[in-house]
């Protein structure tokens, strides 16, 4: 049966709010002058139950997976893509390579069920499941202990990196045809209309987008979903790097890392993996808004504002790894900021 | 009379956009995918008229300057806090200081016009024009001469940097008081009405705000502007550190520097600039959008897209500081970035 993987995922403590915003609202800064940053840096505080919070070993780990229902052509992409930025991620030519190095972050990636025998395993992690998921227009995309076992590797993966004192940790993903599979997941979990849940992905024309969206609507009525349950919805329409990254969010707030979320397949992975527990929102800093259709509403279904809005829908965590130096300024004004005291600087009239 | 000092600020060259746009779109990416890093990456590599940008020396300038309509009551603050935060600058404790080196952004603190004397010449740029303006409820802020040195200080300080191989400079402020000159300038300059050119600036209460706006505009009328001339309502109505940040940002373009645009005043006194120089505009980037009210409006008026967008109201580049990474992530992908050739991956179907 459709049972989820057991995870202890607590609120996260706010005992010391008042004293963290008293911290905060004490730096030679006008009340509330560093907007979202200040924001962070409470959230930060309280996740780490800190007023003096650290981010250890920022780590980006990005999943990569094929999906079945590429064959149906709603990407206008070939599914080879999917390995052959794999290699590029290894050989260090992708965005998120660049962006990766530029901030200091440890770059892991996993192969969670990549299409390809790849020749490279030191470099990469092998947790592949299947060469690539089913497709989904005919059969559901993976079983349910495929789906189990996926969230599970996620989740040691994660915790590989927590014993190395990793703190603070971004999820990225590639697989061609993902926005496909992740539509589906956020239209059957929220309820919003199929049509505002799916976009263009990687860049397809008015034609493409249309046989996209038939081709999902196809699907959901041929799997005729009786029920609500993430994991069934999960397997049926998902992909291993969405399983993978739903078990990675999981234990990394078991962990009481904090995470930055990605773009919108990383969202709508993290929308499943809250559905089951919702205190792990609480552990989740949203680094973008893509241009990616259902973003946007996503974002707002979950009630959360993202760091930044740069029109960005490239996946791979770029958003992510984008966001991260503001979360690092946050710790820092916490940190480092002379009070108004210790600069001798007059407060408010 | 009110004549600007002369700049040569040509248009920036636009030869290379077509072998840029072809560059970006060869990487390892969906077109389009990287949103305004894209965009960025573009207009720094016309600026530098180079395919292969690069960001040297990155300095950040804080002028400061105090403000006779300070004793109107129209900020939260008593005026000393300008000095005092000079001070805070100088010993790193303030916001700007731990972005800056969060960043490894040079970092210049210049006094502009603050009503105190300072005793450390070592770690600050004298360039005081007088101690504070006068107050322009009753009489003009500053001579036209105290202008044009302003603007020509503000110059010669950049003319250094540039000197030095500093090629991206952003520009800060601090003064008490000074939102209260920059609605005004924005106001007059624009034609937005001043009351939504009028904001809380450092936290004032609805009856803050109230007299600020009465005492704005029982300015405006007595001072009665015959002309649109923009050194003329700078004179009147400006403070030294808006008019050095004008001469600053003439001297930026004309050494073909990119110029990275901070908050709501940096921003007035960058209108005012681009009223005498309009192809100034093409030389800058706009960190963010600030919590102050008129910034929003002002950066639509000149049809320009902020990168960021966090609430913040602080001031002192603390916006470009952390703006900053975003056009490092632009000039890297650019420049490091693998080609679908390079990396052997398939492009579009």
């Amino acid at each position: 049966m459709a049972t989820f993987p057991r995870f202890i995922i607590p609120p996260i403590n706010q005992s010391n709010t008042d004293t963290l915003r008293h911290k905060i609202d004490e730096k030679t800064k006008p009340r509330g002058a560093l907007g979202q940053l200040e924001t962070l840096a409470l959230q930060i505080g309280c996740i780490q139950n800190s007023l003096t919070p650290q981010l250890h070993q920022p780590t980006l780990i990005v999943f990569a997976g094929d999906h079945g229902i590429s064959a149906e052509n709603v990407s206008p992409y070939p599914q080879s893509v999917t390995y052959q930025m794999v290699l590029n991620f290894l050989a260090g030519g992708a965005a998120i390579n660049v962006f990766a190095k530029q901030h200091q972050l440890d770059l892991q990636i996993v192969d969670a069920g990549v299409n390809y025998t790849f020749n490279t395993p030191s470099k990469l992690i092998n947790a592949k499941i299947a060469y690539g998921t089913k497709n989904f227009l005919y059969e559901p995309a993976m079983t349910f202990q495929q789906c189990h076992l996926a969230i599970e590797q996620g989740a040691t993966i994660v915790r590989q990196q927590h014993i190395q004192r990793c703190n603070m940790i971004g999820f990225g993903e590639m697989g061609i045809a993902n926005t496909a599979s992740a539509s589906v997941l956020m239209h059957l979990l929220t309820n919003i209309p199929l049509i505002d849940c799916v976009g263009r992905g990687t860049g397809l024309n008015d034609a493409g987008l249309a046989r996209k969206y038939n081709v999902l609507q196809k699907a959901i009525a041929t799997q005729q979903m009786v029920s609500n349950n993430p994991l069934q919805i999960l397997a049926t329409f998902g992909g291993f790097e969405i399983a993978m990254l739903v078990g990675a969010y999981c234990q990394a707030a078991a962990c009481g890392m904090v995470i930055l979320v990605d773009g919108f397949i990383a969202t709508v992975a993290l929308l499943v993996a809250i559905k089951q527990y919702p205190f792990l929102l609480n552990y989740c800093i949203f680094s973008h808004c893509s241009h990616e259709k259902g973003h946007r509403l996503l974002l707002e279904y979950l009630h959360v504002d993202p760091l930044l809005q740069l029109n960005m829908r490239l996946g791979e965590g770029s958003g992510a790894a984008i966001a991260y130096p503001l979360l690092q300024s946050a710790v820092l004004f916490l940190n480092e900021m002379a009070s108004f005291t210790e600069a001798k600087v007059s407060n408010l009239i």
